[in-house]
């Protein structure tokens, strides 16, 4: 299910936080940390990256329109044509911080439930039913065959709830359900995003304590999947796999008229179109031809893969 | 979801409540319809044969160990190689009965839940998810957009939940959490089964309003799908798909004996043996080698393409 | 495969006959039909137009840098979401031009192959390959079983060849190969393209009498298959499913440049940049970044489906 | 496609050569090899086991009635859930097996081309086609970019012709006239066969260096793909992937009787039906009711998935 969390506060374009960050501090001119965030970064190696932003208070939160929470991004360069060593190198980069922000909520025997989001059908939205079909479910193991399964071992469930479209329910609605019924601790949501820029296309993992609102990102107002909803803590993988044709149009325009100034042929009106987002104008242009597709890219068959890979081994590593 | 759902009181080999009856009926000598058990059988074409029975009464439930309730067998011949035209009629036909079964538990606007077990990535497993990606769900369409649908239509909605195996949580534990939490008035859940007899494989529908016990037949003991667990009236939907081994060999052991008897090859001793039930000794001679294989036929795609077509369109139209 | 038979000898940002031929008459202030071109238009519904290309001598062929032949573009609106009989309707007007372009090369009889180019495994280019499990082969029965057929009957083959970076032959290899060794009299190629426009993506059908150049489009000098290389007529349907981000962002940056007119805010600079092509300094713009990614609209599977169907229908119904 | 390649001189009900010479020592009470055949077996691990037979002159082609020619069967139990290792294990047994057959052939560079048989859309049948897209092709590197590549690479390429039913082509048609055109030294055909033995379905990799007729097994008198028709050396890969009904009963009639045997239930005619071979009769008594399916274990999703990657791994390990 494509779906953006972002609430615009300030006019950011990104639901990023630690690319929120960076808009905040360059508007006010700030050289130091913003009270009430945290932030490192960390090189894995030449083709994975983390960043990890913490928010820890209200000020944190005002300053990005981000709530209380940890958000984590990992960049993986080349994923289409990654091989076996790079992705489980990436998997095991998500294992490490999936392991932190899980620790950080629930004990090492709390039970999970694993909640693969998106329509197996559309292959750009089809990554969270991929990623639940490889999850080392142990709960019924250790329900009905505990001979079998170490002692200790945590309860590990998995459900591909299906989309509103095909289903006729929210979400949250199924989910509710289940979660009173079996009562898990935690629960971790995968799902196919909207990316806010050309970069992050099916190339970075979001990891973020704080829930999800599936298909928030096309103007629906879906009730969150959420400790708020949910009444248990609510892990979100996100895996930006489609964009806008508008984001890669007002994207590809800065890049365009920096090339343009480059060759000195740029001037005032096109240097201030650069500075400003173009994105809403770019879209109303757009949208009476309905031009403004939602497009993935062409490898999008081999991109799952790889990543739902990268997800389940991440998952079943870290529990 | 492989199941089957017999209870073995007397020594039935099938778990349609047709064959039953026939079976009680010449065990016991009868002529008449057993008192508490009612049946009519129809003829729709060449290809496609309806068979009715009700069971009405406790004495019906003992003699052929069914519960009170309506079982409905649809013969559809030459099913992988059907056209449009035959699929239609089937639908049709699928489409009354199921009819006639839900207006007996809800009125014309009480909502509907479809549930369709088993697993997309098994083929002849694959028939609950498929038909419902083709479920047309009204129930979103009713809550966030009215103006778009016709006042008075039935709320509709579909889910696949998985199996045990993947999920790590018994079927009827996800389905009661939705079912207490979007509280629909009646549930039909759609099912692969594993065939008692040769001649059902992939050919046959079975519909009852009494639920259905996922897993069932291969020694398991799952909480049933019904009225009993779920507190709404479940309609079942059974297709076999597959067969063990042992019941190919038990079927063709009769034909293989009757056509030595023809040829004057036979004698008392075969002769006996296709009157008794060989399944049993058979099975215990197949373990050892692990030959007691599960089968299905090799043109299970097709066959799970059509049949799906033939129970979502039944189940569209009935709605 | 996706590819573009362009050559461009003219500036031309398209490979559509229609669109070069109104291209060079603006460019020369023409207000007639070129000589050695003929063209006719015709609107079959509201979401179906043929536009027909005839190109009868070599003036023709100069002016808009393309082969004496038949160039006939299809635009299907809304395919995405079409229903049952849209799709028929289209491939009704699919399987009339087909069979005139047929019947202008070989008589009634002459026996045809049908090739569908791409690749399986990826969506975008799984076209060709879907659309060959829906032709209706029928030489083998007239080979082999000429009681079931009725006389007369067109010999009809079908293969789908692969891609080269999975079989390690030029497709045209394969073909040739084939064709000598059975003896076709026309070849039919169905094949993805790349798109040259935001307005082609997924809804319009090319068909030519001319040939194709697989992979052309990415730089690529594949040997073309097409009469001079095959020895009989090839007749190709091609159908855009991709496009680059340089296209989509070259005709958007029109589109945004027009609102800003109509907002009054553009400028003389601008005014020019949307008179002028600017693709190639955009493509120069995007690839240091890899941003010139190859993409396809989300909705790609269904676009597919649809779209496989409409082509394998209109074929089957042509001859 | 499935295909058996046996031609009954004896009357074997088997298509390994291993089994027929087995056979043919206990009918005609030979202790020794027979001359003209020369075997050995070898145990690679609990689970793998490798069984070499060479014909080597015309009396050992009488006895067994198979051509000269080197005959391997490789077994792999539980292949079903074979853990990555194990499918590690089973490629490269296949792979030593593949390499002494080819290098008995051709030298260390001569061209190779892999042939994947069977349909895509058909799970037990679409072993070939899985297979070619694993297979790492390099002819078209060594082609148009041999500075990327290690001079000396052999050129090896690959190609999923279809099968007769969907083409309307004869595969050897197909195969000659690109085995004409590119000029390969040596062909590898992938097949999936009928299985003459409960056994063997499924757990089991036939190599051969004899070629292979598709779709001999279900009556027709295809053209074989053999030396003779390619007129280059054909190795054989036939994976058993189905069997008929007939074959099932008349291997578990034999269990069964045993069973019986051993309780002391049998008697002379039982004994003496087990002496014989049943298969005919059981196959006629079957017919009539369209009861002799062709099946597949349910599993055969599972189980294609893992034998291609053992046949794709041995293949590439082998090049």
């Amino acid at each position: 299910m494509f779906d953006n969390t972002e609430q615009q506060t300030f006019n950011f374009r990104t639901d990023l936080a630690s690319e929120r960050r960076d808009i905040y501090q360059k508007a006010n001119n700030l050289e130091n940390e913003i009270d009430g965030i945290e932030s490192t970064k960390e090189e894995i190696d030449e083709n994975i990256k983390v960043e990890r932003v913490k928010i820890t208070n209200e000020n944190g939160e005002k300053a990005i329109g981000k709530p209380i929470g940890s958000y984590i991004t990992i960049d993986i360069k080349k994923l289409k044509i990654a091989q076996e060593d790079e992705i489980q190198k990436a998997s095991e980069t998500l294992s490490n911080e999936l392991k932190k922000v899980i620790d950080s909520h629930i004990d090492k025997q709390g039970e999970i439930l694993v909640v693969g989001l998106g329509n197996i059908y559309v292959t750009p939205d089809s990554l969270g039913p991929k990623v639940i079909n490889e999850i080392e479910v142990t709960r019924h193991i250790i329900n009905y065959l505990p001979q079998y399964i170490e002692e200790g071992t945590r309860m590990v469930s998995a459900i591909s709830p299906g989309v509103l479209g095909t289903t006729g329910i929210e979400t949250v609605e199924i989910l509710k359900g289940i979660v009173d019924n079996i009562n898990p601790k935690l629960v971790i949501v995968i799902d196919a995003l909207a990316s806010r820029s050309i970069e992050r296309i099916s190339s970075t993992v979001q990891l973020s304590d704080t829930g999800i609102v599936p298909g928030a990102g096309v103007g629906n107002t879906r009730s969150e999947i959420s400790e708020k909803t949910l009444g248990i803590p609510v892990v979100a993988i996100g895996i930006p796999t489609v964009v806008e044709t508008a984001v890669l149009v007002n994207d590809s325009l800065d890049l365009f008229i920096t090339k343009l100034q480059e060759d000195a042929k740029s001037n005032d009106y096109l240097n201030q179109l650069k500075e400003q987002d173009n994105y809403n104008e770019i879209k109303e242009a757009l949208l009476p031809g309905d031009f403004n597709l939602i497009v993935t890219p062409k490898e999008i068959d081999d991109l799952i893969e790889n990543m739902s890979e990268v997800v389940s081994k991440g998952i079943n590593m870290s529990m």
